[in-house]
């Protein structure tokens, strides 16, 4: 019998060590759901602050409260990291209406979208309406010229997965205006990225490559854009638009970062970004990332846990408008020779939180699938490979073998608010807003302890 | 190689019939979230019925209004069954407040528990506060005569399901006020059993043992309860209390019932509960489970799915304060040799669905289990033992050897609504609804298929 007792210390120690780390991660959500202070910090910085944009005085007064909120819990360093922004500003006037041949007029709940340019006063023509990209870029000049592009195309409620509805409208917003103008259009409007049919609009950023004419270009509410289908099912339609939104000099601004320092020097990344649209007050996008992200290190130095690797939180800024964030860190942490393993990113909302998306090899997502029974009992269910986040993104530029994660949280949700006035924190839950905070810091122990 | 091809025709068949169900499956999502129509019913019935304790006007029309929905699905057949009901009225006077040994007054925000009695005008006693019926059934009755006694223990956060932080709570509503009547107490007053901190109280039944006095007793706010707390700490309250409740005479009602008739007399039986508490819409409790369960008569009906067993839907009255439907329909389905093989219940929200609870053998649970493949893409990803449902458990009393199910949902923000005048349709999320629906529709086609 002698052979087999290598074989049963092996298998005791590695029950040990399970039982070991099921422990300790029971005691990350108790400590999240008894001493939670993320649901309070995530009202500080919705209702005390509120929208910040990058550029904003809002978005310096979040730099401000979050560099002060991860220096209050002792962790062994926090400091700035300087970075080029874009600046761009919504102005004051912001409004549409659209008219037919009767005269009749059916006023618009818009909001230009990030990159717009201003209408220089009131801008009047006529509407075409196509329902996607690929119709617009079918249409031909003459088609365009001179007039009001109007795309129609609603979410496909099938997809289970909200954000997959999104990234099947996402040309509406992000290319529609770009293709338009090269079309010699005047602006554009779309049918706002968002679930439900309500009146609210729903912005975001728009891009228009180099030499390519920037065009006002806005998102009018759900129920407005099915409203001026039926309109135009009868006729000519006139669209009156009046937006001043403006793109000044690009300006400086921070990323925040705090540490808790390894036994190495290899980096484990968190984050999420700090910026937000400038509606509402980016409770979900991503206040809730960024309230995971803090409380997991807060969670983690009340626990006392002593990382292998440094434990390294990003409140990344300017993700919403251009990513300079995540691509200064990238850029400067490949420039500092940082060896970089793990990346994980919520910027998903502060929903239910479901399980992770792994950027990775077929390898790398078994080191995470072992984890499966320790976050069964955590409703932590749905490990698979997935897309991680915008601001870590780029880091998998510099370092191709690091795995990258993304906090998947409940979906369905999500589109009601995002980039709208309706992202305000009382949308919020605590304990869902906990429980997303618990995982991160869970996710983070675990793997500090299994990666070399 | 002869003696492998059996193998294969094996293999490739049930390929084939894991395909075909995969194909259905999706056909039965795509009706729910492209064509739903559970969320507008949600509205009806909590908008223009609203609340609906047993033995109400509203009750009365919920029952008319599900019988005409139902019918107006073409199913095989709609029906009501008779079942007497318990006949409790909360009365108009409904107001407690706190008094200090200063004069001090604090007024609190109660709902009387169902069950209680009058207080018969206003009603002056000491409080004597424990923390739960443990601590109560310690006292000596001396410490408890003629006072009113308070009970304050608050949900346990640390659970990841609330249903089980409310089951270790439940005592204090269910049990505390006919114990503190054996101890000579005068009313009781409890904490309300609810996940957050707030002024919302949230009223459910509590049962007396025959030969013990029935007393007035209320549950008031989580905050209220835990400002009163405070006061305690700082010597003697006084609590003025009144509470015009009485229970009536035994009444008349109904159970809805709609059946799509299988090939053979089985019956599968799905079903949620009508009634609702008389505060609030009762959206979530159980408005949300009976949308789910018409709705997926609707969607096997539209799909044209002809089963195996007998469909049955069945809205239950008196849930909430007896379970009379529920107890009436099993005894009569005994008392009419009925062959019951499956039953499924939805009774916990219509929040995001997440897999369903098992109540069966280990064999039973494995015939469920096997579906997780095809119920992986929808998130239903946590098929385990647990419970299934209040209305349905009388069955298992006379088929001990049916399976029985609960549809498992996220539990986080249940008891922030529940039997509370917060619980309101507003509450409900259209997509979380209808994937509700499905979920049920889904797993009754797969069950249908499968048992013999």
């Amino acid at each position: 019998m002698t052979r087999f007792i290598p074989i049963l210390i092996l298998f005791t120690s590695l029950n040990l060590n399970a039982q070991n780390d099921s422990i300790f991660v029971r005691q990350i959500f108790d400590e999240a759901l008894e001493n939670g202070q993320s649901y309070e910090n995530l009202k500080v910085l919705c209702k005390s602050i509120g929208a910040r944009i990058s550029g904003s005085k809002q978005a310096e007064d979040a730099i401000r409260w979050g560099r002060h909120l991860l220096k209050s819990y002792n962790l062994d360093t926090v400091y700035l990291q300087e970075i080029q922004i874009p600046n761009w500003k919504r102005g004051k006037a912001e409004k549409a209406w659209a008219e037919n041949s009767t005269g009749e007029k059916l006023t618009l709940n818009i909001l230009a979208l990030g990159g717009s340019s201003s209408t220089n006063g009131l801008l009047k023509a006529e509407i075409v309406q196509v329902k996607n990209v690929d119709e617009l870029k079918a249409l031909s000049s003459d088609k365009v010229k001179g007039k009001i592009v109007f795309l129609t195309e609603a979410f496909d409620q099938k997809h289970i997965n909200t954000f997959s509805a999104y990234g099947h409208c996402y040309p509406l917003r992000g290319d529609a205006p770009n293709e338009a103008s090269k079309l010699g259009a005047k602006a554009v409007v779309i049918r706002s990225l968002a679930t439900p049919t309500d009146n609210f609009p729903h912005t975001g950023v728009t891009e228009f490559e180099d030499g390519v004419k920037v065009i006002p270009c806005a998102a009018m509410s759900t129920q407005n854009a099915d409203d001026l289908v039926k309109w135009l099912s009868n006729g000519k339609v006139m669209l009156n638009m009046e937006l001043d939104c403006a793109t000044l000099p690009n300006a400086t601004s921070y990323n925040v970062i705090a540490e808790i320092k390894g036994k190495d020097n290899k980096i484990i990344t968190i984050g999420g970004h700090l910026d937000s649209w400038d509606v509402g007050e980016g409770a979900h996008d991503d206040g809730a990332g960024i309230m995971h992200n803090i409380e997991a290190m807060r969670i983690l130095k009340t626990l006392n846990y002593k990382p292998n690797h440094t434990i390294r939180c990003v409140l990344f800024m300017n993700e919403e408008n251009g990513n300079f964030g995540g691509e200064t860190y990238a850029k400067l942490a490949k420039e500092n020779n940082e060896e970089h393993i793990l990346a994980i990113e919520s910027d998903r909302g502060g929903f239910l939180p479901m399980g992770f998306d792994v950027v990775g090899t077929t390898e790398q997502l078994a080191t995470v699938k072992q984890f499966e029974t320790i976050l069964y009992p955590y409703d932590l269910l749905k490990i698979k490979e997935g897309h991680s986040g915008v601001d870590i993104g780029p880091l998998r530029k510099y370092y191709p073998e690091m795995i990258q994660m993304g906090l998947a949280i409940n979906s369905q949700q999500y589109f009601n608010y995002h980039h709208s006035a309706n992202d305000v924190f009382e949308t919020v839950n605590k304990r869902e807003l906990e429980l997303g905070a618990a995982s991160i810091a869970t996710m983070v122990y675990l793997m500090d302890k299994t990666l070399k």
